[in-house]
């Protein structure tokens, strides 16, 4: 039990990323308050049900009221509006952030509504699971994780070092980047990465009127993890690829190139290029796990019983 | 403890399936005895050290004298030749089956070799880890997984019968369908997304020397379940691309053209198709779930440190 870093926290969304902040809040005891607000009235009702904050609002700008940290956890797409709302009602000296997986837009919509005085710093964690709502929050979600600020110029940074201390005490490895930057490795690592899964996943579904419920029954390690990923928040999806459009379209782009290219290593029967591309990328895997993001361990699928 | 099925099982390759195989039927008594092959002496060397095979042979001939069980366990690409060195010391009223990922090429490149009163049972565990070789296996790798048999024109039914039930008692779940249907249920499976996955961690190697490590260092679910996937056997996924190329052709046509579509919903900032696309393949998750292929658990990256 650490002293508590804010004094009243404002969650703003009440899902995943805001019910698992809250948790992890009370459990380290970083926040004397955590006040919540959501649009849905059922969702702030389970908040309260569950626990995770001392009171709900019926307005966001009620939320904010006096907060020293306010948290904007909604899709990308409603961060704007969200921020013009609560613009006027926010505590000089507070901190606002966002948990938004892209950063320029976000930047772009809500840095106009942030009074003077009020210090901006904009961030994402890297962690989540295809689960999502007020229900699926968890005190742990963010330990062993990254959680990237990408302050903006004035970003004042002793209120940085509060939010990166408050993050690393719910177990985080905090890191700080330029926001572009953190649009294009994301682009790469993450937001590509759903949108070939969800296709893979739509192209089975249409062939399951043919096979019947035989891609489902018989699916295999590969497409089972894209049925994972592609299980994710349609909402807060659609507004990644809205929001981060150029560097999701760029890395498509490389992507469909090198697809074409193995697909004409298939039809010409081109064995050598096939081995030597899938050689290559067994050796970032290595990399993945040296960096402590996954572990070595076999995956033979979840839900099997023990031996 | 049942008895013994099979009284000398002949494996041809030792690599992940069959050294879990060998483990699985030493652990149920399947087998009275188990002969081993494969081609380097090394991996030999390792099997007997190891202990899950009886005694390692140093020619596939000489391994399948008096068995009356033979596996084909190596690449797809090599089981033509394999096929042709055994045919003629194959004992009569052996049954011959193997475990290839594709079916049709296997069937065309062996069938020819097996001789009169012999049984040729194709067949494929739905079943596998990332990693290979003989140290890679386990006995429990077919627990609660699909083996699917395709068996030919003319298959005995009671060499059929025999051979499920000793899958069975590895405890798998035992399926019969046809070579052809099963080549185009996998390529939507199994054999597509895993070329989508190496593809997509070739696209971000590329990226790396721009990112520097920063794309491994940030892998965030999406991609870090491609790495893995991206990690299995080089020379077996060559072999089923080449071998399956109809089918993988015919779905990754399908693939590219919804690929298409959702990028043009991107540029064109079309969030209504983007949103109900990402809804539907919501619904085919829930049917994995219900079909027992895998749990609802989130999973937020395994090598967590337990809270």
């Amino acid at each position: 039990m650490t002293a508590p870093i804010y004094n009243r926290v404002a969650l703003i969304g009440l899902g995943l990323i805001a019910s698992s902040m809250a948790h992890a809040m009370r459990e380290y005891g970083l926040a004397t308050e955590i006040v919540g607000f959501a649009k849905s009235p059922e969702t702030r009702a389970t908040a309260l049900e569950i626990g995770f904050v001392n009171r709900v609002t019926e307005t966001a700008a009620a939320a904010v009221q006096g907060a020293d940290l306010v948290v904007l956890a909604v899709p990308v797409g409603a961060m704007g509006a969200i921020a013009a709302e609560i613009g006027p009602h926010l505590a000089p000296g507070a901190t606002v952030t966002d948990v938004g997986s892209v950063k320029q837009a976000v930047i772009e919509a809500v840095a106009p509504h942030i009074p003077e005085g009020v210090h901006f710093i904009p961030g994402h964690p890297i962690a989540g699971t295809e689960h999502s709502g007020p229900r699926s929050g968890f005190a742990t979600l963010f330990r062993n994780r990254w959680w990237l600020l990408t302050p903006v110029p004035g970003s004042d940074p002793e209120a940085t070092r509060h939010l990166r201390q408050c993050y690393e005490a719910m177990g985080a490895k905090v890191d700080e980047m330029e926001a572009p930057h953190h649009d294009l490795v994301l682009a790469v690592t993450s937001h590509t990465p759903h949108l070939i899964a969800y296709t893979m996943v739509g192209v089975a579904d249409d062939l399951r009127r043919v096979t019947d419920s035989e891609v489902i029954q018989y699916s295999a390690a590969g497409f089972r993890d894209f049925t994972r990923i592609a299980a994710s928040d349609p909402t807060m999806w659609r507004d990644v690829f809205l929001t981060n459009k150029e560097a999701t379209l760029d890395i498509l782009g490389r992507f469909t190139e090198e697809l074409f290219a193995l697909q004409r290593a298939i039809r010409l029967g081109d064995g050598d290029h096939l081995h030597a591309y899938f050689t290559r990328t067994r050796a970032i895997r290595r990399g993945i796990i040296e960096a402590g993001q996954d572990t070595a361990a076999p995956d033979f699928g979840r839900g099997q019983p023990p031996a």
